[in-house]
């Protein structure tokens, strides 16, 4: 490796939630970034590696200083949707480049966002971010400033339905998800609480998740521009995400699994398999792994897209993401 | 309770699978019932309550000697396909009644049996046998010598979709299905190894799982009569089972929660619930529980559907049979 | 059964945590006590069954008022330490009979109580109280107006080590237990959120557990009255606890096991087994399963006690309690 | 890095148990070692991410084949006791270096061997074997040609009492011991099903793990030579292993965490802590974590150590032995 001369540093805004702490982790030992600072707004004073000793990252959280944490190359905002869009806005103004894991920057329009969130507080910014599927957009985020990272069921969903929907496959899709735990945050609550996840399963945010917009914007741009039916239900196990797509659509003459196979063929982190993947065999990592089916008796296609939620759903994809916008090799620090 | 003036007494053919050894449970403790013996095919010898301590069962499981064990007023036949069917003709025969958990007679067309199992070894029986859901079938139940306990996975879909099939709301089903670990039966396994289990979940049996043509023939009689897709998947946890059915369809013009309720006020064992039900609620009972939700966006009616697949999905449904079968109240015994 | 001329009228306050909730559940069910009225202080107006479906009981929590809901023939309490003995003390002044839940009233000596926890807010009470372990002291809880309901770590070792202290056989004592997270408690917790505690275990409340005077007061009552080692660990289950005791003593030159069973041969609900037990066995039970071993190479002693720590360990215990308070069947509604 | 002038390959003979699985991963990556072959003796013909897709080794599982397979410079034999004797024999026969993760050459003595074992297959090899413990042999690990890679309970419990043992304070020892179910291997057993572990806990081989006499022998060398008792117990979780050791001895006088932080300082993979630790903190690490704690009301010591079982256990600690073996930094594709 040809080190650069001058360090390129950055910081992880929101390092006490897991997918602030899991980017901290996977930066303090890349072999580019140099990991400069971690802020909290709850945990101050308190080292990352007290809250998840697993990640081995012995920094101090501090309280947000811009004049201080503001002067990296880049920084990773691992602030809740809304918190988000004003620290990444004053980010910017000081040209530091984001990738952003909320949903702020996600939909790229406003009106769009209003509906599912609240009004959005950074409107003007919308128009600098690109959308942090490197799949899609991996000329774009080379050159971004401001990277929306996805949506970890959107990261899934899309990835599981980007080759139907581009061969013009996709006339109704109805998405079958489910998440373990981490997805549902560190927040203790009757939800989290062992005892209640335990020997449990159930459906939550019926019927309008907030990932749905996200899907179907990115559906729409490659053809598909239907509503589609999201169901995310939640878990008994830490990590892992699955998501069942059913997609209604003509024949498309061949075997699915040699169109996925081509369309996927140069990706590093993309997996096609002809047996319905399990969420364990991508845990820990940045992969995807996708299979498709086809029902002959209904005409109906399958498609199975598993990610680890935390990693390719949220902070291995961040850092991916960091990578392309450095002109680093895209899987430096989370192969 | 008046005691009937003689015992009516019943065996258990397989009471070494989970299946089995939760009847014998159920069986040992009814108050009208004489449970006067139970088989095995590999545990002969061992007391069930050796295998299965918690169901304080102490009854040693026999070799099969039908001279000795189909001297019995009824009989629960906890055998595999096709294994079943031998064994449920020779009770017959010897006119004992049956409540069957096999499938071998649950689809009343032995063409459709034999292209999802097999030829049919008993296909003069099938127009003796009473799909064995008592919510649709009760007065046949109430007459019938040999009843066909439904799979785990059509009970909760066909009580799932019942309201809306009998509306004609229903022109297109898909049925996302989850269940526990102990759905798969109690051979040591890969596919059962709790290191396989544990932190994983993945579909199965795509795009052909046999409870299919069970789900499609019940909903035909509702008056819905498209192939269906249905596909199950595993998840970490042993007991409980949740089906997740997407219905294309008419809008009814009112609540559909209001119709569920009317459908259901008079069944004791069926709940209609306004959130997302858990499958923690319904946990060792017979119980299934339901909600309705519409998505404007879509048109889409989804529906949630839980059972403990052990219970309400196989044994204390068949219990609930045998109550009907012999005139007793319906929920004796497993209340 | 014969009924008693008037109904026999109990109340649970504090029946929104998980031992209040379960003992509203057994009384709600039982044949002889009716279950008249339930408070909580952090969920009033909700229903115990909206936050516990499995439990069934539709009954509405109120506010504690004691003009009303003290006019009752029993109580059982279940505050946390400290809170309770007030409430305890106030609803004796009244003649209601109680079952306490807490830690309030289990410790004879006063001063022993303050060393573990504080103060005793009402030490005038305490020799009132009876140790509510109806294997040591079931004539003396059928006469008391007040019974302490021993604590879950506290009862399986008490009656693991019983017949061994009585034969004069301990002479020093470790205790490691290991606890599912109900024993927690239902707040929501770091320590108790799914993620904390899924894959992993870890000892807590090292080396001072308030449950250790406890434990040895009940010994000392047997003649082995020296210091006790007790580590308890948090494992990733729900409802189920093991506590592993090694005790250095003389060889009592007999079977141990047949010591045991001699011991515990009149007791309904003590059950010794031969190999060592495992809390599934006694999931969902008032049922405490005990092995014992003896190691020949060190000359020690090693015994398994389980039990399911919401039943046994707290509210099926309470209500066996109760029912001897009430002259009742030990088992009646908890078999 | 500089590079070796010629490769250094390596084989693992048994890939498709857990255990040589992992070495097989560790290996394939390892920046030093080439893996030219693995084999198996169930799974010939298949690849190992058929079996372990999260291992992502490429690698078909081939027959033994001694004149194919032995031509390499090292390898590590992941058979069962009793079946490595005999494969490590010929292995030195053709001067490869071995380390072997069976129990056949951790026991210095035959006979203690054979009181626990069977009479040993090779006895003659004894004398050239080294405990593959790094912490304690370390130079002999760097000179040995046949390394006996140690237990993973040994591993946990010796690190964690060796402090104690050299000071003098340890004078009677009980190790009650906790394991996740990848410990007893990927065998498909009815106590390795899901249902059995989950929600379940137990004791297991009581009171003669075979673990007892490697622990007391290497106790013994640092002076503590009193028998102990060791129980382990299984846990519903994959992998991690915690030993809780309950020591009697003398008061060294000071802070025992100071006395472990100080014997620890260069140990790059022990790490000394004040809470207990949880299981968690090591998964996937070659680390090895440890509390110790002094209870003043019976001077006796508690320690905790907590390990993952299928790393520093077995699988890193043996890829940590071989780079002792071969001159490379220790922690080299392990850290």
């Amino acid at each position: 490796m040809t080190p650069s001369r001058s360090v390129t540093s950055v910081a992880v805004f929101g390092a006490s939630g897991y997918a602030g702490a899991l980017c901290a982790r996977l930066l303090h030992r890349h072999p580019f970034f140099m990991l400069t600072a971690v802020t909290s707004r709850s945990d101050v004073g308190r080292r990352v590696d007290e809250l998840y000793p697993h990640h081995r990252v012995p920094m101090i959280m501090e309280e947000l200083d811009l004049d201080r944490h503001a002067d990296v190359d880049a920084a990773i905002v691992a602030y809740p949707h809304g918190a988000a869009a004003e620290l990444v806005a004053e980010l910017r103004r000081r040209e530091v480049k984001v990738v952003d894991l909320s949903a702020d920057f996600r939909l790229r329009d406003a009106a769009v966002y209003e509906e599912w969130y609240r009004p959005h507080p950074e409107p003007a910014l919308l128009g600098q971010a690109v959308y942090g599927l490197p799949e899609h957009y991996r000329d774009d985020i080379r050159d971004a400033a401001l990277v929306a990272n996805p949506g970890c069921y959107p990261t899934a969903a899309i990835l599981g339905l980007a080759p139907l929907a581009r061969a013009g496959l996709v006339s109704d899709v109805i998405i079958d998800a489910k998440s373990g735990v981490s997805g549902a945050g560190r927040s203790a609550t009757d939800t989290t609480h062992f005892v209640s996840v335990d020997e449990n399963m159930n459906a939550y945010s019926v019927p309008r998740h907030r990932h749905t917009p996200e899907i179907e914007q990115e559906l729409a741009v490659l053809g598909a521009d239907r509503p589609i039916t999201f169901t995310p239900h939640l878990i008994p196990l830490d990590q892992g995400e699955l998501v069942t797509c059913y997609v209604t659509g003509a024949d498309p003459g061949e075997d699915l699994t040699d169109i996925y196979r081509e369309a996927y063929a140069d990706e590093p982190f993309v997996e096609v398999v002809r047996a319905p993947p399990g969420v364990r065999a991508v845990r820990e990592t940045n992969l995807c792994r996708i299979s498709v089916h086809r029902d002959e008796r209904t005409g109906r296609v399958i498609v199975f897209s598993v990610i680890d939620n935390l990693w390719k759903g949220t902070a291995s994809q961040a850092v991916q993401n960091l990578n392309l916008m450095f002109g680093r090799p895209e899987g430096e620090g989370i192969s």
